[in-house]
């Protein structure tokens, strides 16, 4: 009953299987500790704090595959974070000439930051290319309907027409949005390097002429940003993970709400390519890809309240700020990666439905177009004229379920008005079409 | 790189290893949810809808241990929940007499939410198990130390004396409010079990004469309560279990922070039991336990508030919202029974400094004292008069650092006033005993 | 640019003039202050703590409407809450001889609470009447239509047919969910007073022979529950209305969703009685009240976390938590008594459109009740001859768009077989009559 | 009782009273959709679309005063929004020949968006100005105490030495990073105007030739960004406001923690200028402003939250996300502009006790060099020798409570070791002078 839990993200179909996921788990962290590790004992010897060969040693020793992860969960409880067994199995590993140089002049947190940044850049990178493959799939879908008309909703009724080239464009336009945001925040992930209370002190005691030299060459060593000052409790870096992560999330989710509004039964506009089944009912073809995205965007802003929460870190360390840091964040990355590969397979291969949307534009019959038709009468009838015309006849039209322009028609006084065009929904589609070309210029 | 993870918890020290966290592991859901098919089949076989021996045939395949967790978890992208595949091979299991009585007439949903109710009442007993250790360690405290005086603190500063066994009460009866909550909670969790769309129409359909007896019969096998109506989108269950598990990692967590805050470097007032190591320098003792404990109470108001958003929850299943809770509600499973353990060993081994207690009631040369001064020296000289005199004589103890108490004793006016008395903190420390000894009667 | 904001409410369409939102504004805080403050005085004097006639004259001054909230609120700044100005006004009202008897022994908090508490009470009183007639419009609803069948949805598509009657029953039933738990806690809500750091010393500095009966006679004037502890630091009764605020506006957001979903104008089975307007297009008839509902359960959990995390409040008084706490307590109240005025309006003027609904058990061709075609062919042809005939014929009727009943009616060997009842949806609704009733008993 | 609240800030000493406060008042909201409506005028005459004149006509009429903020309060309640009434109220001032060129082709949400972001930007201009006042005053401190040692303290306990310099300068670190966010953020809010369904449609339908253009003269009048499309729902705009206010209140309340906990009796290193007082004991100076900073450090993250959560808004206009994004970014701007407000005081006034700093240094007993001596003894006795001597004498120095250096002094294998130089805390303060120079170079 105690052992530790053998997770296989059972609970999890939104990210199991990702690529972000495997680049999250237990052994990348792992992996991760290690390539710190190894860069910092590089780095110091670089500079001289360490004899030439340990560099090399503890990476080395680093790259083995010997360290148990599950171990060495089990023995961060004494301390509460696992570098210190980490360092512990890697300086045995390295053996009696070079250990003492393991994790010397460091501290737990400058190991752990690290490798936390490196996870993220690593599931960034990741990130960021599905993303790509869901806006391109968007620009194809925003090119390719164009001049799709369809019913503008809102608050859950139909408005005017608009396109779904528009908004195909639009949900484009949020996933380059956080793309941006996510690209700005990966280029500037620092590494952390500052010892026990952030003053590079342990570094100058082994020697060091200038230890403030060491985190540049550190972060060097990992492809990671020199920090300006030590962020151990400076939580930069984790607010903006957040911010750009729940970004993520949220602008697939509006992608995936309109898709699970679009793709109801009764709208049928939209649908997932090879809908999910239901253990219950063989006909359904759900869309799960839609819902599970939904899902990780219910989720991610709460994350990001934890994380934001942990920039008020007491002290130079901090007694909990910090710890509650690290299962929200790589549960953003993966909610965020898992929804951006979820989101792949959702625009690549949407199914529209443009006779559904044609259709459903005559819903209202011809009332989306009464926007229209009483700015152009009341050129024609004057203002006041027109209101009430128009006022009467959508009263009849939707009592009566009879298209307002077939009503309109059988008034004299719009004899010489061309009502095809006037109430023809798809040609009320504003400035959508302009607007859907000058978003897609957008890279 | 797209294996699913091996998390085996190296993230998280709060909860690694603990009782919980093997009760809400990965393979305990699949023992969940096996045990609810089993549970269905039996009791559809007492109703008459599944011939006899189907239940005891799938009770015996799902006591089986061939079931694959990992399979299940990839197979679950499909559908989006891990019953469908399950089903699927459970069927297989039981073989071709028994097998289409598998799972007849539930949908995915009443297994899944039957499965996490059962994780739950198995989780938070163990939960409970630990509160209690807790209370009684708090009870123990409080009783030893009902007349141990200590400054009480507000907004930072002493103000009034308090005594440690008031400050213990305090922390058990938070505790208790957590326990009470979390046992009416776990008392009341209901099987699920609603078919397709909550009207429990294929179990007619196959058969029954009262479908409605089939959800009680299915309760009374798990142990679990027969709920009104099913539930799919009737969230309470899991609002409840969001509250009263928020509600421990508080309650917890204020006592963690006390312990953090008394053992500080300077005020050193409480200590943990064999704080932890530190991996820059050896001579500290950290507070871990509290430290872990905090951070788990940082975590879970916002895990708490993705559930209370899952009550909004559309249709017969939503597309989202119910995806949504499954990881969180594990996730404060997990974080509650993590702060449990770690709070066991928290105040069963605390370590209380009575004397610093005693000599900090010193730091403010006797203005802790200032309020009943205030009030019993304006009986005896006039309102006026005592303001007066106290005001003059606090700031010269706080500007020369010498006792109130010495400064008073000077004025002749009160030479007949038991200062003594009247400036000794350890007598100021009001109805704290009689306050701790009714909080010890609450059982 | 420095003056105190004059709000009115103007971006709070979802509580503003509503009696909660009365209830609960500055003006009324600043009188369960004064309630508190004279019900201490009272109770002082009942207790022999204060002179014959102290109680009345506190009581007097209090009632005075000469108290400035905006004054109070500047000078709030300087010692962080408005208790501190606000005794200074009322001892100089209450004039040179009962004057030392106000506040006497208390510490703001015991009077900040004490309102924060008499506040709720009342506005919880107030929600609890609209929740009462939500409950009864959602009853009445749910017997008028105990057997309107609709279809029944999940993942946002038709799965089996449903009736509204248990629909509505649903909403109820989590309607009398929040009812019950707000009554609970409101009548649970207890007084608070314990001085200083809560040891009630002051009352004994002053004579009280036995302190710990001084709350309990300060409750018993404000009808409130007298407090087992002083609850400075020990937030239970915060986390408990926390925690029933989100679950009522959770419960009035499930139906609020369901509402906005059923009222989309391509389903149209429900209507708001007299939707709102529209800027820019006069024919749309919005779902207003649904939509402030809707708002209401995005923002109550965050707002139920930041309360849940004031459980964490260090020392006697907290340097923040508590703080924290008042504006998002008395937001829920706001959003909870806006949703359920709301919610009133909502359910006692909800149309609901039966033909509509009828109507949209074809939209799938009669697959809608696939799952009991399912169950009874299989008892007719065997197991594997239905499902290969099923899905045949399934897929012919989404294809040609014709009904399934038709299909399986030229099969001849189904000709025995009464397909008019087997494929009318509107005779599979299973339990869902029964289930209404049953649901409808509870009071 | 029904009447709208007259609310005063009362239960918001955090930032009653403030500039920011004021600046997003409702009569701010009141004024600044006057002048999205003014500036939609003028646009439009600038473009055609209105006769000459009307612009300044409207202008006018919006500049006026006779805007009830109550009554359009009250009347927001039909529509959900109090554009509706306000565009109402403004026709009628404008009269009978311009009052038709009022909102004409516009939606609700056009205005309302707008105002938001013409609220924001004056607010974060305030906000920007507290900010700035804010850094310098942490520069001048970081500068002064640039080698004023003081202990560094990890999860609670004594670590290694730091400076109060590095501490200052790393709080201006984050302040700047707030700054900066903050400032990229308001340099990019966007107009909002798109018309019903965000395609621009009526303004064609009233004549304009290219309605694309309409935008950005639009913004161009109202000194925002012209956005790339209409983002009704598209929320960038909202999410980075969310994310930035966060930012501020969390590296602000970073400040604040850490001034709450030297401030604490026992520490005393820091104190704020004039803390405020009790109403229970006189003698109190409790540190208000950053108590105040720390409570909005706590909300905002929650709101930030629920922000992030409108991203997901589904079609034109979403039921409910966008009415639940108002009250949560006005009150993140209050947070942040009263925190910032109130940071203004605490960093200017704040009080630096260098004396109690450098004697905490001593509390230890020399065990806060330990790290150093382990580092630089074990050049001297080699690292086994030296591990068992500290060890030993580090136990010794806890036990007795004499200094380590001079337990140290008495070993004779240390005669000729400056013992002096390494056991003094001032001087094993690493890099930290360095690392303040070079982050006070930061602009």
């Amino acid at each position: 009953m105690t052992a530790a839990p053998d997770d296989v993200s059972l609970l999890a179909p939104g990210w199991t299987g990702s690529a972000v996921a495997a680049a999250t788990g237990d052994r990348a962290f792992v992996r991760a500790l290690l390539d710190a590790e190894a860069a910092l004992a590089r780095a110091q010897e670089t500079l001289g704090l360490a004899p030439r060969g340990a560099g090399a040693a503890v990476t080395a020793a680093a790259d083995g595959d010997g360290f148990d992860a599950r171990s060495l969960a089990e023995r961060a409880r004494a301390g509460g974070n696992p570098v210190i067994p980490l360092v512990a199995d890697l300086t045995k590993a390295v053996g009696a000439e070079y250990g003492p140089y393991v994790h010397r002049g460091a501290t737990s947190q400058d190991i752990m930051d690290t490798a936390a940044m490196l996870v993220a850049v690593r599931g960034l990178g990741l990130l960021l290319g599905d993303l790509d493959r869901v806006q391109r799939a968007l620009a194809a879908l925003a090119a390719r309907h164009r001049d799709t008309a369809m019913p503008g909703r809102t608050l859950t009724q139909h408005a005017v027409p608009t396109t779904f080239g528009l908004k195909a464009a639009g949900w484009r336009s949020l996933v380059l949005d956080a793309r941006d945001r996510v690209t700005a925040v990966r280029d500037a992930l620092p590494a952390q390097l500052g010892g026990a209370a952030g003053t590079l002190a342990a570094f100058g005691a082994y020697g060091a002429a200038d230890p403030t030299a060491l985190p540049a060459a550190y972060a060097r060593e990992l492809g990671l940003r020199a920090p300006l000052l030590p962020w151990h409790t400076l939580r930069t870096p984790i607010a903006d993970l957040a911010a750009c992560l729940a970004h993520v999330t949220g602008a697939l989710g509006k992608t995936a709400t309109d898709v699970l509004t679009l793709a109801r039964t009764e709208i049928g506009e939209l649908a997932e390519d090879g809908g999910g089944g239901s253990s219950a009912m063989p006909h359904k073809a759900n869309p799960v890809r839609a819902t599970l995205i939904a899902a990780a965007a219910r989720r991610a802003p709460q994350l990001a309240a934890t994380l934001y929460g942990s920039l008020v870190a007491e002290d130079e360390r901090p007694a909990g700020a910090w710890h509650a840091e690290w299962e929200p964040l790589r549960e953003l990355l993966r909610l965020a990666g898992g929804a951006a590969r979820d989101a792949v397979a959702l625009t690549e291969g949407l199914r529209v439905d443009t006779a559904a949307m044609r259709a459903h534009l005559d819903d209202t019959h011809g009332l989306i177009v009464s926007e229209r038709l009483s700015a152009e009468l009341s050129a024609v009838l004057g203002r006041a004229r027109a209101r009430e015309l128009l006022t009467r006849l959508a009263r009849r039209a939707g009592a009566e379920g009879r298209p307002l322009g077939e009503l309109l028609a059988a008034e004299p006084e719009l004899a010489g008005v061309d009502l095809d065009d006037l109430t023809d929904p798809a040609r009320y589609t504003g400035s959508a079409g302009i607007l859907t070309d000058r978003a897609l210029e957008r890279r």
